[in-house]
């Protein structure tokens, strides 16, 4: 029909399937029994997902927007006026959670730590021992910025040995790293349609504790990210408040249902964990130097640094693998000069060696 | 491939072209070029469709989420801290405007109609010139609740006589009724992806006074629904600050090219125009009685009053409908039982003919 898309090799949008796209050509009405019973699925099948089920005391809600739009609807619903929220930062993500709040006038307190290091646990209990005023904990999962995977079991422990609300932004994770929310100690767990669901854009979810949740109407700073309004338009007759984005929501249907043909989460971690140690081999071979130790290194998305030689310049170099039908991603470390490539999508084997050959023939042409 | 969908005669999602549906069928980067390039073009030819210039002071901002979002997007960013909104609401669109900005704690008066009456001139000039804490002014043009046409034009002269903000919601309208924002004294017109220019749900936009639009940094009481960083975001490198909904937005740049050759606005308005024509016709022949008064009624909705009848109830005659393949809409008026049918999208007169067709079946089986 029209030549091969471009692969992404980026944090989403992704490369999804041609099935996925294909469950787009379908117009329906938002009241059209064959979505809504698609909406019922895909909420129920992402409590699944999170290893937890609706009888257990959580619920999806879904929200229209980009996963920001989701993490701001959780931040205003869950977060009362005097509530107060720690959150632990090590990226672009976590300060993106921080300048949410504030414009929010959420009362919050931050714990910063390095773009290339873990969170430090005994600094955040003697957090939550002296700042008596926390009510909320947020922290990212995959911190996107650089690819660690922050210890969200670990720090969840400790949060609900202090009685706090644990919020958990896993945008770039959830649906192929294996997470139980009940056991994490996690109410509200936030991630998006084009992650590693491999959906299209459109909507962004929520995994809520819905015993929390039940606590916080009229909590909402805002009509439509209102995320407990949302959640009981939803259980009163299966349809949103306002207009669903019906195509992306068919699209994610037919995603899930190719997730669990992979093998549901576990299934899918194995995929990226393969399409991860190929690509990091392979770059490291060629002399790229991973940014991350390699403890810290998720398999989500890999951070290079930039070469040093004086031939090297990102904008070309993506420019050219671009023509050769590679979509990488820039840098978005605040201290060192970096490119981002992705793990994730409907991407394999063959594609990462097929990214690799590209990446050392432009290396070639460019003379680094 | 698979059996024909169902027509959507409803106020949207509605019936979208199959080369709309098809144009989702690629992923793109969110830095691609093509991407890139059709989000810049959407954002100027929405200028043309709203008789307006860039050069003249006016812009195109994009919102993700539904038309809501766009709405909400608006009043917290081009309302200061300090401003007060009139709303002129006859109908359930303008009470949700009511109800947004109480939420955001933003000032407000309304002045309210009967859903099948014209908001008068008269009050609100008075009311303009007696209540000068206003600063800012809000009315829906079609009342998706009625059908209703409001008159934006006049009202809009009443605004800038007062030099006050004029905000219009022009959700269902915008694309089939030409309006030039301009000469109405639009400040901002918010409008959605999946309402007149056929487009599938996923966004919604505002065209923005630029001069005005730049004094509001800072105004926004979210991150997400922050309409001037979001701009500025756009205007910086043409790309959005959160992940796009980058399906949606290339169903609609096709949808726009598929508006421009139907002859742009007029055309697509004396389709609408036709299709409403034959609807109601054949209708009122029918016995239906329409809600509105025929100087008041638009042709993007109509609002029918339920037959009295006992053999008639809704849930029926809208599911035998359904499984003839017409989709027609509840009513949402606070004091007439009515239902709704919309002669937007994809619908041309052979599908109006096929729905009075079926309406005329249901009618004799039901027996009313």
């Amino acid at each position: 029909m029209t030549p091969k898309d471009k692969l992404l090799f980026t944090p989403g949008p992704l490369t999804t399937s041609e099935t996925v796209k294909q469950a787009m050509l379908h117009d329906y009405g938002s009241r059209d029994f064959t979505f809504i019973n698609a909406v019922k699925e895909i909420r129920s099948k992402l409590l699944g997902f999170a290893g937890v089920r609706k009888e257990e005391g959580y619920d999806t809600v879904i929200m229209q927007g980009s996963g920001t739009f989701g993490v701001e609807a959780v931040m205003q619903t869950a977060i009362p006026k005097n509530g107060h929220l720690l959150i632990i930062i090590n990226g672009a993500y976590g300060e993106r959670i921080a300048k949410m709040v504030s414009i929010l006038n959420i009362e919050n307190s931050s714990l910063v730590y390095a773009e290339d290091e873990f969170p430090k646990l005994e600094e955040i209990e003697n957090t939550l021992k002296i700042n008596t005023a926390i009510t909320h904990v947020a922290v990212v999962h995959c911190e996107t910025t650089s690819g660690i995977f922050n210890p969200i079991f670990e720090i969840g422990q400790l949060v609900k040995a202090h009685n706090k609300i644990y919020i958990v932004d896993a945008m770039s994770s959830f649906g192929a790293v294996p997470v139980n929310v009940k056991d994490c100690g996690i109410d509200y767990l936030v991630s998006s349609s084009n992650k590693c669901i491999e959906g299209v854009p459109g909507f962004s979810f929520a995994i809520v504790n819905t015993q929390h949740l039940n606590t916080c109407k009229g909590n909402s700073r805002s009509l439509s990210l209102d995320l407990f309004e949302q959640w009981k338009g939803l259980e009163t007759n299966g349809q949103f408040r306002f207009t669903p984005p019906v195509h992306s929501l068919m699209a994610f249907y037919k995603a899930m249902q190719e997730l669990e043909e992979e093998g549901s989460v576990e299934g899918r971690s194995l995929r990226y964990q393969s399409n991860f140690k190929l690509l990091m081999d392979g770059m490291v071979q060629m002399g790229f130097k991973p940014y991350l130790a390699k403890e810290k290194q998720g398999y989500i998305i890999n951070t290079f640094y930039s070469p040093t030689h004086s031939h090297y310049h990102f904008e070309t170099f993506y420019q050219k693998l671009n023509e050769r039908g590679y979509v990488i991603y820039p840098g978005k470390l605040t201290k060192a000069d970096c490119f981002r490539i992705g793990n994730i999508g409907r991407i394999y084997a063959e594609d990462i060696e097929g990214l690799l050959q590209a990446i050392e023939a432009v290396k070639n042409e460019m003379g680094f």
